[in-house]
């Protein structure tokens, strides 16, 4: 655990009371956090406000992502996994992938180098958040 | 031609006249647009604005996606492809990819049929960007 990953998690401790996903994520470069967000499908009815497109976008216009690294609470999807390929991210922080394993494959056949910290903390708010509100989750990775 | 494709040129054309890049695109379910968007980098300095991406969200929280065509005036890039792939898109027309292969190989790999109607006038609309403004495609794509 880091003050980066305690972030991310803050940001998705902040949807949950929200009444939104459980997902936060931060963008750090030279130890700073640029950007942080989470999860806004619940909150702004938006499908694509995934917790790292949130936090990428908050991270602004920053022209080059080399030497950033994206902490994530979940291992991200390929909606995500996308974003970060295509804008060339290379390293990213993954609180867990056991609750969702996402694009895990994809990012590797690219050049993203992927730490998986299996975080207690963040496979619980997984955990509990998709067993009271499946249909809710099903929907966010597209799976109705 | 027909005019799903006619309105995510016009979309196209829309983002030129506010000084943005040239990319639309539309959602049509049972020959009717659910959605419709153009790049809003500029206009909103979002990097995540691209027209696809746009255009899904402008559909709302429609639950599920099988059964959508998606018309885009351009191959899409990664991030538009991991959308199109995480929600289930699985036909996707394109205007183009002379002057941009995207992420086509990718999106082959999963279930997603492509169109690509080669059409002069989506290649000339962002030739002619490209050629005036290189700097902001290659910070559209990730690139600078």
């Amino acid at each position: 655990m880091n003050e980066f990953m305690e972030a991310a998690i803050a940001e998705a401790r902040a949807s949950l009371h929200e009444g939104g996903i459980p997902i936060g994520a931060v963008l750090v470069r030279n130890n700073t956090i640029i950007g942080r967000g989470h999860n806004q499908r619940v909150q702004r009815n938006d499908p694509l406000a995934h917790a790292e497109i949130e936090c990428i976008r908050n991270a602004g216009r920053i022209k080059t992502y080399t030497g950033t690294i994206l902490y994530t609470t979940l291992m991200p999807c390929y909606l995500c996994a996308g974003a970060i390929v295509q804008f060339g991210i290379e390293h990213i922080v993954v609180g867990e992938s056991r609750t969702y394993r996402g694009a895990e494959d994809f990012m590797k056949n690219f050049w993203v180098s992927i730490e998986d910290w299996d975080l207690d903390e963040c496979i619980s708010l997984m955990k509990d958040f998709i067993q009271k509100n499946p249909h809710l989750w099903n929907e966010d990775i597209g799976r109705l």
